[in-house]
């Protein structure tokens, strides 16, 4: 914790609302992904959230006890999610007013049995840099995404693991930053325009490449939304406009047996998740 | 599970390194967080991974037991981590004869007594579009990333929350990209170049927005490495060359009161985290 912020921002105000603790002894992902996992499952709740990564001594441990203590003094009792791995550490934080969430604890014991082996007890390596060679393909798949972004580049397709094609505004650009930050997918993507929507082949740059190709579609109505916050009033926006090149593109994708999937009502995250298993990708 | 690919391509191989499946009614992003970071627990262990995402109906349950069992059969008992939330799916994905870590099962309980509310059992919506106002945001802020990458465009510099500069190479445009899309963070990212080496001020077009600065160094070795993997034995990559622009760098982020950090040995995680907090930028 080079600087601590949070120690002038948190916990002075009284509230009704209960707060959120993601603690955690490196950057908090995995805190905040099964913490706020969990917390989807009640919908209703109003809760304020509070991130403090890079806790690595008890010293610091015992600053955001006494945060939490703050907190709950002068509202709900807090909820606590920590991933920290310290014995030490985890031991201090167990004893703030919080209700204490330790999601590594909990299961280290029944996998330290099922691996016939001991945990290391090392803080902190799931986003650190880990594997150095999965880490450098993972930031030369970004650079090649935005290489490649909106058929921008035709140059090394011939590299790409995936080329996603769609319809503007489909979802196409941030599901291939997604594969590519996330996953360290080669994913370069290409829109279709005007003159492919005239004949039913695929575009001639990737025609070579059909096996790498995935399809986006949309709703028509929901296409058209997007489209007219960009462009309001346009023929491009226009709803006529959007079903016309919504199911030319299905039409295309089916004659050329190019999966696809509907993305209108799906996250960037479930649209990827799709891809990896249709495309069998995996890294 | 539109497709289940994974039916072909996994299980039928005997092998002496445990399988890890992950189990998910939705895009198998929490099992994968949260089993990974137990894992890097156990860095010795060769290990095979498998994700199987969209689990949501008991049908689709059975066929993964299946999978499982065959694994099972064939090698080392299997490591099951799961997040589906669906009481009938879960009771079957336990029956298998993998080692069954149930990652929501285990908290829903404590955490239902926390907020004295009952979990509402719906599966998979922690990676779906949810709060629509912020999946926007984040959707926005990947298209400002790319917009605005590398100094390419200043229009709309003023709605940035967020400027990193650096040299060349240390890593400002997948921080940047990470940092919009996991976080729908409006960032740009700014080159630092020979002519500002030579003074002492921010480049011109960032005056005005000194205070939503922040550097990125690196260590002259690493930069030189990075950079010989673009340019091998440019000036550009000499290590020569790269103290220089650090050293300016670094001169120049203290001078204008600009926080950095140096990003030799972090992830874009690890940057990302330590940006937030140090600029108390929150959504």
């Amino acid at each position: 914790m080079p600087d601590t912020p949070w120690r002038d921002t948190v916990g002075t105000g009284s509230t009704s609302v209960p707060t959120v603790f993601f603690l955690s002894d490196s950057t908090g992902i995995t805190a905040e992904t099964l913490g706020n996992t969990l917390l989807t499952q009640f919908p209703a709740q109003h809760l304020e959230r509070r991130s403090i990564p890079f806790i690595t001594t008890v010293e610091q441990a015992q600053e955001v006890v006494a945060v939490i203590d703050r907190v709950a003094a002068a509202g709900p009792r807090p909820i606590v999610f920590s991933t920290t791995v310290s014995l030490d550490v985890r031991a201090v934080l167990a004893r703030s007013r919080g209700h204490f969430f330790d999601l590594i604890g909990t299961h280290l014991g029944q996998l330290e049995q099922a691996l016939h082996a001991s945990a290391s007890g090392q803080p902190g390596q799931a986003h650190g840099l880990g594997d150095a060679v999965r880490y450098q393909s993972r930031m030369a798949a970004v650079e090649y995404a935005i290489e490649h972004d909106d058929g921008q580049s035709l140059r090394a397709l011939e590299r790409a693991e995936l080329i996603l094609i769609a319809p503007s505004r489909c979802g196409k650009t941030p599901t291939t930053m997604y594969l590519a930050l996330q996953h360290g997918i080669l994913a370069a993507n290409f829109p279709l325009v005007e003159e492919d929507f005239e004949s039913l082949s695929l575009p001639k740059p990737l025609l070579p490449f059909a096996r790498k190709c995935f399809g986006l579609t949309s709703l028509p109505v929901r296409l058209s939304q997007i489209r007219q916050e960009r462009r309001p009033g346009s023929n491009y926006a226009s709803l006529n406009q959007c079903t016309f090149e919504l199911r030319n593109a299905e039409d295309m994708y089916r004659v050329n047996s190019i999966p696809f999937v509907n993305s209108a009502s799906m996250s960037v995250e479930e649209i990827s998740a799709t891809v990896l298993q249709r495309m069998e990708l995996h890294h």
